[in-house]
């Protein structure tokens, strides 16, 4: 047996800052029936982990609590009736609504789940990478293509596009025939956007977001926004997006602001507003979930798709970890390796 | 000839309240090329009426203008090529695109338009009231059967439903098989609403609104929110809708007062909120424009459709009427006969 007794695990007795986390010593994890215990080699962090470590996040587990909900290992010990066998290299897959309450806790150098919330790592993707593909690729495929049916040709405003999941969908638009327009608020992540494939840019700190949008798309607006922001960015998303245009909202980085608008704007402009997260189309449908994991797999063993990763840090590092995601230095995928 | 030389004509040399609108004597129009000329018999009015006095309309005239963009009445001249002949019974079709700025002005005896922007009365109508078919009927059609796409069983909430969209909002849900809650703010008109179909009725002045829609659809919410008022109910519409339900702004009785949320309960929701007028569906897409006519033709005729006329007002008693329209006591649709 590769299972150890005892391992290390980010654990979480109030919410705060970075500095709330510490590691503990707990036992290795013993699945129960249908579950799989992983050894895990990759720890993808995210939004969600920022969120929950403050106690702000809409399925929040009570304290003291493990952290996390993304992870990829090495299956250890699969379950009797699963399709995993020890050995597997295999990822979670993402999901507020199947990843419950108690599955937080995955940085960890264990976890267990249900087999049927695993997925195979791409062959392509290496043992330490691998904590970087479900979350974001999910999120951004399940926004585009599934709920907001990209078109050719169409115009797509991707905010705050130097997160994982902007930069997936940076991807799936090019990959879909969009012409992207990406936004971030740092100078020197505009160039790096173009590199990423971006086919514009918008420096919110020192560009009227608006007008530029606008000035790109010949006073048109943009077809699609996909965005991580809220707050008061969503009129501004309003003024910026065309006639018959829809706006996805995937994320709170304002919170706690409300977002506020003109209702005149949204009537005028026949604007659909809508609230996405990865567990809207992936939950329920099994079988538009199973797609976007065969389009994501082949996508990048293929290398149509590409890991951005910005950084790895090893499991005692976690506080500093969290501390960086915090910084809005990153560009691309934080993870941890155990 | 049945044309006269002069004729009365609602007039507004500046915005205001409803006595800056004066009757004027006036040259009968000319039809231009392509235009038919129309006695009016039933002017529809219309929300849109109110806020264009007031000079706050999204498409507003300057003033000195006329008012007005609904009227029936019975064809005086056709154009050349036109379907129309003198003698047919006609209704103006809505939409603010393409009832250009110089086609306001219909609260008068006679008006000319386009051919391609006139429909027949349908034959169970009569001359007075065939103002009251077309803006609420295809608003209220587009809403629900094109846009939002209601289905059998799904419950609807119909916001403001005493008006003369929401009323035949009720007319279409039941006919689509949708269970209907209508709100209102006054305690007589629940009864009234319950005989125009509505299965359950909110007065949103002395109930909890969304506890109450929460109550009636066993905790899980409306599918479908169909709202003119906007403003602080925008967020409470969030808390009433269902998972994955949609919400169609069509109107701002709240205006100026913008709409402010909470975006965690729109993302965790998936709530699609959409803005809506009847230049939606309606514009561009003739063949749905044929469609909805010949349902809602076949409908009034065939006594499925049933016009709920509140009050007719002569033409000299244009600024009562407005007046009265002001006053939130409607029920059903309020007409103009000259």
């Amino acid at each position: 047996m590769l299972q150890a007794d005892a391992m290390k695990k980010a654990w979480i007795r109030s919410f705060g800052d970075p500095d709330v986390i510490e590691l503990i010593e707990t036992g290795t994890p013993v699945p129960k029936p249908g579950e799989v215990l992983v050894r895990a080699t990759s720890i993808g962090m995210n939004r969600s982990d920022l969120d929950c470590r403050r106690g702000i996040y809409p399925v929040q587990p009570a304290a003291p609590c493990g952290i996390g909900h993304e992870a990829a290992g090495v299956v250890v010990e699969g379950a009797g009736d699963s399709i995993f066998k020890a050995g597997d290299r295999v990822g979670t897959l993402p999901g507020s609504s199947f990843v419950k309450l108690h599955d937080y806790g995955r940085t960890a150098e264990y976890f267990t789940t249900n087999a049927d919330w695993l997925v195979k790592t791409p062959d392509s993707v290496s043992d330490a990478e691998a904590g970087a593909i479900w979350v974001n690729y999910l999120t951004a495929y399940g926004a585009l293509i599934d709920v907001g049916r990209l078109q050719p040709g169409e115009v797509i405003v991707i905010a705050a596009a130097p997160g994982a999941t902007g930069l997936a969908a940076i991807q799936f638009a090019k990959l879909a025939g969009a012409q992207v327009i990406a936004t971030t608020r740092s100078a020197h992540k505009c160039e790096r956007l173009l590199a990423a494939g971006a086919d514009f840019t918008v420096n919110t700190s020192t560009e009227d977001y608006e007008a530029r949008v606008l000035e790109l798309t010949a006073g048109r607006g943009a077809d699609f926004i996909f965005d991580p922001i809220g707050g008061p960015f969503v009129a501004r998303h309003l003024d910026a997006v065309a006639q018959k245009g829809r706006v996805l909202l995937y994320g709170v980085l304002t919170y706690p602001e409300f977002c506020s608008f003109d209702p005149d704007v949204l009537i005028n402009k026949h604007i659909t507003l809508r609230g996405y997260n990865v567990d809207d189309p992936f939950v329920i449908d099994r079988a538009a979930l199973a797609k976007a994991v065969e389009y994501i797999t082949s996508g990048l063993n293929e290398d149509r798709l590409r890991l951005i990763i910005d950084s790895r840090f090893l499991l005692d590092e976690v506080v500093e970890a969290h501390r960086y995601a915090e910084s809005d230095r990153q560009f691309g995928k934080i993870l941890i390796n155990p």
